[in-house]
């Protein structure tokens, strides 16, 4: 089997939102497709270690934010990388709420969407999700971002809960790599030394000690 | 709920392949979605109307061609527009069987993937299968078909049958319409009618008597 082939599966990019009691939840995934257009149904898979996954089953609902080519590379970083276990992923980003209250983004998006799960399937590591759309709205006309788009333009990585995470040692000739979200920094082994202590990850915000020499 | 909202879910183009008994058959989703990566699994949603939701219920199996920009707008039609009820919807086209035996297009795509069902969700119109992927290989590096793609360049429609099928009503000032697949003739009326008798469809192969004036 040629792993390579499942890359060419093409998708956008979301960012899930939920509720844990009255805090605001959320992660990143690829994996929302339309089942029905009678009623309005939709499905999207996530990893059941996701503290998104566990939510959605107590909550019994979720949001979708629609990504579009516009978001900023260091808010899917703060949603894919990191979990709202420890961490307000909401607190860096302008918010709204749907009428059920749950969060989606309001900016480098193209739009929400509600949802009220009706059933859910496990399969092995990820739960499969079936929801009925109760409410979207379009936010921008601006183009949706591809997972495709995500990797090819914006060298975005791919994190290890998501359903299409592959191993990959291959890096770009770069000195130092985020150990977290496989982010490369560009430059030499001295530059990279010479930044400040208080240098961040770009993609996902963590700690230079974070980085790895590769 | 502004159904134009789910318009901005991106996704790919598929010609799913499986058999009645000896007889090949197959249609067109935009639904396939990879749900896990260990095992590797993936899903697709088909209306329960068409038959290969039947066949693959029966056989347990099938292959995924994944489209290229490079498909031929036709072979979209034959497989989106027609039931292989009725059609060999292979005779057409350049095909080989996984080893399984499943069909599965050569040309116009980037590569094929077999899968074996390993559980079906019912959900309202459409059958959710989640398959383990048994066999990838590429087959080309042409870029992969997206349904915007299709939609915005190719100016393609969406069968009934689709899971994110809308009804649409608007023409382009167009004179003559098909019936089954809404392809317009962009034409004058006279130009339509002074058509030969043996005039098909460009998109879904159809008669010419199956057009209506708009």
């Amino acid at each position: 089997m040629d792993i390579t082939t499942l890359f060419k599966l093409s998708s956008g990019l979301y960012i899930i939102g939920s509720k844990d009691n009255d805090r605001n939840i959320g992660c990143v995934v690829n994996t929302v497709v339309q089942t029905t257009s009678r009623p309005v149904t939709l499905s999207v898979c996530i990893n059941k270690d996701n503290f998104t996954n566990t939510c959605i089953k107590k909550t019994g609902g979720f949001s979708v934010s629609i990504l579009s080519e516009n978001i900023k590379e260091n808010v899917i970083g703060a949603f894919g990388f990191s979990s709202s276990r420890e961490k307000d992923k909401f607190s860096d980003v302008s918010f709204g709420l749907t009428p059920s209250g749950m969060p989606y983004l309001k900016e480098g998006v193209t739009g929400f969407i509600q949802c009220k799960v009706i059933s859910t399937t496990e399969n092995f590591t990820h739960t499969i999700f079936i929801a009925e759309v109760q409410e979207a709205e379009n936010i921008s006309q601006e183009p949706p971002m591809t997972y495709d788009y995500y990797h090819r333009v914006i060298k975005g990585k791919t994190p290890k809960n998501a359903s299409s995470y592959a191993e990959n040692t291959k890096t770009t000739g770069s000195s130092y790599k985020c150990s977290i979200c496989g982010y490369e920094f560009s430059g030499s082994k001295e530059e990279f030394e010479n930044l400040p202590d208080d240098y961040k990850c770009p993609i996902c915000s963590v700690a230079k000690s974070l980085f790895l020499p590769v």
